[in-house]
């Protein structure tokens, strides 16, 4: 027999792959499950939680009131491990009771009868000696009332909330049943909540000599634009591949079969004599310089992120070192990365089957040399095109050695197997935000992120990329970055930059979807400070966003977004609710984002709010700020917006505590 | 590492409650499992079955082009018992190579590297001595085209139907992966396929005397009524309770609290001095006489269902026998079922928490009771007021002995509660059914059955019971009850109808959503012959459709239902497709239901057809013929329909072949 006296059934989180759910640091988690009983009878659920160090807590569950029988805990897990979790279904004896003789008082039926139950019951209660004494007195009192009580003193007692709270605390229990254990896993906070900015680091820095070469950027003068990144609120910096490229193929600007002089090729194509995934490119500097590099951004409170990219250029030294890692011809000859007839001949692709453990062994060496000089995320190039089961012993090994290192996939493939990257072991995905523009395709994704797959995956919501410029971008103007870096900072924990975004660079290779003279083949060269003073760049904005961000607890979390109504297709609202016990700071927090999707029009319309989420009843009013702009509104649950593509198309609201 | 090599993920049939999976004989279950592998090269998935007596079989699966990674194999189950099925991954290596290098032959790109890959290919599938002589002759003659081979040749070895077809039924397959084995239970036939008619062997034969009073029906006079049941095709018949009924308490007409006398009282109080459970009503005839009924039923191609109802008069034997069965209060009175402050004073419920093994064992000894005389269907009356465990355990036992007992949940509760009995072991469940009547809800409702708890829950869509009227055939008048009935009959396998529909019976005991007279407290007396002779049965229709259930083995079938689209709201399209592959006749079985919802008027509209799914091209035209009228017409994927509610409500609708 698998049901228990009091069935348990459809436990979460749950990871429908198979895989024990992750939690990041500081995540407050619904953990759920569908509970019921015969009858009327009324029953209570709690979950048992057992932390990494061992220590147990119990929780007690409260019922949806939505007819799916299922009961839920928002817990907030904030130590990094191995947690275990189980549900734990009972007869809640008093509270059927309390339910049964308030009714039949009220109805004048039953009063001896249901006296007398209550008496046997609460004296039972009275004698448990782990109640606190104060409880146990109040017990026998009311036990005293029950004799002879009368359909007012049976109310009185049966309706008491002193008495329901200490049952509450300590239910009188029986006909238990409980789940097998579950595992979880609780990473730390980076794994869940960042601002990432992206950038090159031989742009940084690059100069333009007057004969028209280049000197490239390095890690020291790269330095440099650290304190403008860190200034801007991000706290994760993604550098691309800092390694050796091949000479080989090289591709020239704008992905062209053919180098001028001085074009730099894409750091995608990994490895030339000077080295291989554990090698830094010479015109960037040394280690040295790199461990520079990191300690320079450590101090500004950036965490460098490295581009784990396994591939190799035809000059990689794996080549003549490993052939058997690549995939040989009948002709003699390596094959290329294809898909076919299409080849890419820059780059060897590994072939993880011919030599599986020698490849892997290799590839855990070079994650641990940079690991060893304390990197500790990695964006994952393409993982979705070397095995999987490759990541999943990967990510296991290198988090068996150091649990806080993060790997971000970049897997823009199709859901099932985006999805199962995240099940296997990353602990981020890119994803398909910069693709979902109109109003019911946000919310759809939006909702099947924070809700469908948030037990193990977290969605980095990434603007643009060094490959990645949208149509929405590119006719969008001005108006489209802003909403676009609104909605990325505030719908998700984890957001992410490309450099050049804030200064609007929307000018696309014709007929692609990525920007013309893609910083892959070439140097950028970029005015920052100038833009800013000229008030053309998005900067500012930028920095709100990431202290808007700092502020708000309630934007550090995935799973509590919630939708509401606008009269126009073209208007997006949702809230971002974190009730005061999560907060830290007491209060609760609770965040109202209204964005015009129509980059250009300006739109007036109706929100309608469910402002039940945030504890008010519907018709009171409430005040609201715009963290944007200072202003103040008084709101309720319908208000009139207006919102223009061309000043401020998103309200980012705090729900002011009525005081 | 839990990912294989090639991954396989969400094997489905599968039980969210964490049960086996369960299919009926003859069921056509869709076996599928996502599965996929990096980059572009080819995958194959099979499936291997164990039948219930070891033999195995194996599927190749076919991917679903829907984006989701899912593969998909159909498989009809026909032989009962436990089966068991796992899933297994490969590497398609020839399919890789003839994508390939097809593609590269059209290209003119790397002809003789891809030549000599196949021929070492091809050679080695030559050399398995276990493909057919002729098979390895092609294949040696393949590698002999292909040395030297120039384009033409090489794209004429690559999409070579020939061994295309040799290598889809023995692949060379590299890379392997397996799931787990997993299990499935398939029960009989009528577990999953039938026609059901209700009725009150009390009514059938009943005769009302001179003076008012009524001599009962019994078991003897019921015979009589077979052949009228039968003739319209039903295949099981469902008896009320047969049992004794108690004295005190009992119910008067109406559900009054007071009876006159005569009254037969509730057939669901269930005890007498006359006996319990086991027991039959003396006014119904003697064991010999109910067998009988038994084998006078089954002569008629009607098996007979029982009545299930495990609660108690005052007046039960148990009561006496066994107090502890019941609950007591401290009054020492016995609990009456109540759903506080409502009381149901003819009642006593089973307190099965205070000897459950005692109680168990009365159950397990009440059915097998039965099933000794021969019955072996069970409607199990209120299944969800009775411990969920205790079902679990009473219908594996029932099942140990006899695994063709099927039981039906009359479980009119919460979705996750009706889901769960059927997780844990009932056949067959009552749905929602009744109270889905627009097309939206039909819609919904159907997919949900058909798809989402197809793997374990089977719906028995009846269209009324002795205590469901609903607003839709209180009002729709005669129309309605055509409608319900077409509906019913073809969208599952399973229907049914309680005695009295065919006549109309739709007036409603004023605020309640049930007849009038309600014939569990008093005699019905029916002219079933009288109303076909005056053209008011609508016993004509319900023969036909179960005509067309008999004639159509696509309606015998849960999953294969599919939506179309109408213009009008009010016009439900679904089809019902089964492929010559599981028909029995080589012919495929296309039903098409337009169905007019709107019982009070005539609708004209469009609807569009999804045609495919029956092998036709969009555009391409086909016959239907309406199998209740016999009209013919030249339909395509969008035609127009007039449905008229006082006509032909309804077309059922055969595609025809062409010839």
């Amino acid at each position: 027999m698998k049901a228990g006296r009091i069935p348990l059934f459809s436990p979460t989180p749950h990871v429908p792959q198979g895989y024990p759910p992750k939690a990041f640091a500081g995540e407050v988690v619904p953990f759920g499950v569908v509970s019921f009983r015969e009858g009327h009878d009324r029953i209570g659920v709690h979950v048992r939680l057992t932390d990494p160090s061992g220590g147990e807590s119990l929780h007690r569950l409260t019922a949806r009131q939505d007819g799916t029988d299922r009961w839920i805990a928002d817990i907030a897990l904030d130590v990094e491990g191995s947690w275990r979790y189980r549900f734990e279904g009972f007869a809640d004896d008093f509270a059927t009771w309390a339910h049964a003789a308030s009714v039949k008082a009220e109805a004048g039926v039953d009063i001896a009868v249901m006296s007398a139950l209550g008496a046997t019951l609460l004296t039972s209660a009275a004698a448990e000696k782990d109640r606190p004494a104060a409880e146990r007195t109040r017990l026998r009192a009311a036990v005293k009332r029950l004799k002879g009580a009368d359909a007012g003193e049976l109310t009185a007692v049966s309706t008491d909330p002193a008495l329901a709270a200490a049952f509450a605390d300590r239910p009188m229990a029986s006909l238990g049943s409980v789940t097998d254990w579950l595992e979880l896993t609780v990473e730390r906070a980076r794994a869940g909540v960042g601002s990432w900015y992206e950038f090159f680091p031989r742009s940084e820095g690059a100069v333009r000599r007057k004969d028209g070469t280049v000197k490239s950027g390095t890690f020291r003068s790269a330095i440099k634009r650290l304190p403008g990144v860190a200034g801007m609120g991000f706290d994760v910096l993604y550098l691309v591949p800092v390694h050796p490229i091949g000479e080989t193929n090289r591709k020239g600007r704008n992905n062209t079969l053919t180098t001028e002089p001085g074009d730099p090729g894409s750091p995608y194509a990994i490895g030339s004599p000077d080295g291989g995934h554990d090698a830094l490119h010479p015109e960037l500097g040394t280690e040295k310089d790199f461990t520079a590099l990191l300690r320079a951004a450590q101090k500004q409170g950036l965490e460098v992120a490295l581009d784990l990219a396994l591939q190799a250029s035809p000059d990689h030294p794996w080549v003549a070192e490993h052939p058997e890692w690549f995939t040989t011809l009948p002709d003699g000859t390596i094959a290329y990365a294809e898909n076919p007839p299409k080849k890419y001949q820059d780059i060897y692709p590994l072939n993880f089957d011919n030599d599986p453990e020698g490849i892997y062994a290799e590839m855990l060496r070079v994650v641990m040399h940079w690991v060893g000089l304390g990197v500790r995320i990695f964006r994952v190039d393409n993982p979705h095109t070397k095995p999987l089961q490759f990541w999943e012993w990967l990510i296991a090994q290198v988090n068996a050695k150091d649990p806080g290192v993060v790997f971000l996939a970049e897997a823009f493939t199709r859901p099932a197997v985006m999805r199962a990257l995240a099940a296997v072991g990353f602990q981020q995905s890119y994803s398909y935000f910069t693709w979902r523009n109109t109003k019911a395709e946000l919310e759809e994704f939006l909702t099947s992120v924070s809700q469908e797959t948030s037990d193990y995956m977290r969605p980095n919501l990434f603007v643009n990329t060094h490959d990645i410029l949208t149509e929405y971008l590119q006719y969008g103007g001005r108006a489209a970055y802003r909403i676009r870096a609104c909605i990325a900072a505030t719908a998700a924990p984890t957001w992410g930059v490309y450099a050049g975004y804030e200064l609007i660079e929307n000018v696309a290779r014709p007929g692609s979807e990525e920007n013309i003279d893609n910083e892959k083949y070439e140097f950028k060269f970029r005015d920052w400070d100038g833009a800013e003073q000229r008030g053309e760049s998005l900067a500012p904005l930028l920095r709100r966003l990431n202290a808007i961000r700092a502020e708000h607890p309630a934007l550090g979390q995935l799973r509590n977004i919630s939708f509401h109504w606008s009269d126009d297709d073209a208007v997006l609202v949702y809230s971002k609710h974190l009730d005061a016990a999560f907060t830290g700071t007491g209060h609760d927090d609770t965040l109202i984002v209204v964005a015009n999707l129509d980059p250009h029009s300006v739109r007036e319309t109706t929100v309608h709010l469910d402002t039940r989420i945030w504890g008010v009843q519907p018709g009171d009013g409430f005040e609201v700020e715009d963290l944007l702009t200072g202003a103040v509104w008084s709101w309720n649950d319908h208000n009139y917006v207006r919102l223009d593509a061309f000043a401020e198309p998103v309200h980012i609201l705090r729900v002011k505590e009525r005081s």
